[in-house]
């Protein structure tokens, strides 16, 4: 984890001398906090990561030993918040600035840091953070692209899993199960099935609703593997598609490309989406497309990173992001193609390699 | 949801005039947010809810209108965060103290609400927050009960879908599957599958490790169900139980037994807490019960609410907790017993109805 520690330091510049994570209660959790530490299991529930150039150390209950000593983070094990808190006034004795993750730190833990920290200021470096889980590392790499691979086979076996008649509930069990088969420890997030109007809805929740034939049925999923997350979404038809169907597939899958072709190490985000957006406002489909068209993913589904017309931001080699055009229209439906991309110095490599033709199922 | 703002109030002894609850980025939401609006799916990353005695208002992104509209709660559509923050700022206009969850907020969401607050006051009201939480009304009973049908169901499918020669991870897999199959939106946290020495360790992450005869097979699993969830363990055997494993479990069913017939409104969580820890402790397992004896279930599997002997609570009627000693041995293994129960004026009702002889599978 050595690398880690001098990544993220290399991006401070200077603002600290040492940084403190600490997770709350789930869901309230520092995904830095894993990030800094390398840990790929547990949950390390009020648990503290003290970082410096030069060392990571965990403060640790007794529940979650196993975990920090199988990723080989240096650990000490506390008996209760008492002891803890002990521990970790003495550990950032003699730091003057102590660095601290705004935008995953709750409030009661900025409280006790600073009550630990006496004398020492603390930083937001939140953004310095963000900055440095932006641009992905070999390790992470290689977990991502085994939670691509894992969602991209599923994506290939969801003609086989689902038929006319299934309920969206049930599709969306058999996808978990398909990507847990494939060796996903579990879904990244709650799997998206939908079916004819529902795919107009982006965020819509799976339901009774069974497929009829004729209908477009959507799927947005992905796996988890060691704390890594895959994000994929494939649109198909039940039957033979209908010809607005079949344009609105054709129409979007063209904005992906375009995106797609425009990805580069130095090129703007914004480029980006106004490639995909391009395409599909100069078609009848204008205005349609309602989101951004890509955001970073690594240890979190929404990891720091995103491809939109509002934030700007440029893509640099070793970011991963989805790139995931969609068309809606309400009453009628929606199609969405999404893949995982690593961003290269001279283009993009897509690690979700599920075909993108117009498969009816 | 009127009820649930009249709860939340009659909680803060006129410590705030108006609440707001703000969603970071996934996993740093708010499940306070949740509780206090009633919305049953969606993220709604960056979105606020404005919480006074007599409404409640949600400011929600575009993209979670379609679930926010379904829970039927009040929302206001913002289209970029400049926005958002205008309505916050004109909303929050008048109050004089305004209460935060500083448990569950984060820090820059904190710098922001201050912003928008100007000449307010604010308080953190989350230990007050977390009382209401802890104490279950009739909807979110209801939802709970269809969470431990569910998880119990699947209980009793163990036997069925569990194999020597299958690894803990297919385990896994197959749980949650037949968990969606029964109704569930998905697995309530990461479902732990574990065998042979392993069941020695409470905070396991399942593996490739295969289940061979004569092991312990220890399953830690829960149920979502709009949002509400369910935390059931069940430890089997895999064909005949040797003395020890029988032993084992014997003591362990007993102390959960002893912990349950202590349980009703109006007795100390220490008392649970200590029925259940004597008898293992007047046995040779003695020491080996290292964890708490239970813990609140409601919209998080670590709800506000513990059964413990390190921190004191009086039980009350309505509460939702889990009852779950266990005893473990390194090298040999552990048996758990968890069952999810709802607190009663003179008793407890437990919601799990899975059976809990010592079955072989």
């Amino acid at each position: 984890m050595a690398t880690r520690e001098r990544r993220i330091f290399s991006q401070l510049e200077g603002k600290a001398d040492a940084i403190v994570l600490a997770n709350a209660t789930d869901p309230s959790l520092d995904l830095t906090f894993f990030y800094a530490t390398g840990i790929t299991s547990g949950l390390f529930e009020g648990c503290f990561a003290i970082v410096t150039p030069r060392r990571v150390e965990v403060l640790s209950s007794e529940l979650e030993e196993l975990s920090a000593r199988q990723a080989g983070v240096r650990t000490t094990i506390f008996e209760n918040r008492k002891e803890r808190d002990r521990l970790l006034s003495r550990r950032l004795k003699g730091f003057r600035r102590i660095g601290v993750n705004a935008q995953e730190l709750t409030v009661s833990n900025y409280k006790l840091i600073r009550k630990c920290a006496k004398g020492a200021r603390l930083v937001d470096v939140s953004d310095r953070l963000a900055a440095a889980r932006r641009v992905k590392d070999e390790e992470e790499i290689t977990k991502i692209k085994r939670a691509c691979d894992i969602a991209s086979k599923t994506a290939v076996k969801i003609p086989e899993l689902v038929e006319a008649g299934m309920s969206e509930t049930m599709a969306a069990a058999e996808v978990n199960y398909q990507m847990m088969r494939y060796g996903a420890s579990g879904p990244a997030f709650a799997t998206n099935a939908s079916y004819g109007p529902a795919t107009a809805e982006p965020h819509y929740v799976p339901g009774t609703r069974k497929l009829r034939r004729g209908q477009l049925a959507l799927f947005d999923f992905g796996a988890t593997h060691r704390r890594y997350v895959s994000d994929v979404t494939r649109t198909f038809v039940s039957g033979r598609p209908g010809g607005r169907q079949r344009r609105l597939y054709e129409v979007v899958l063209e904005a992906q490309e375009a995106a797609l072709d425009t990805i580069r190490d130095g090129v703007r985000g914004r480029r980006v989406d106004s490639a995909a957006r391009r395409v599909i406002d100069s078609t009848e489909f204008k205005g349609k497309f309602i989101h951004s068209t890509g955001h970073g993913i690594g240890l979190s589904v929404h990891d720091p990173g995103i491809i939109s017309s509002q934030r700007d931001m440029v893509l640099k080699e070793n970011m991963v992001l989805t790139v995931e055009p969609g068309a809606y229209i309400k009453g009628f439906g929606g199609v969405r193609i999404e893949d995982d991309v690593l961003v290269t110095k001279n283009g993009c490599k897509v690690l979700t390699k599920a075909p993108k033709e117009f498969i009816s199922i």
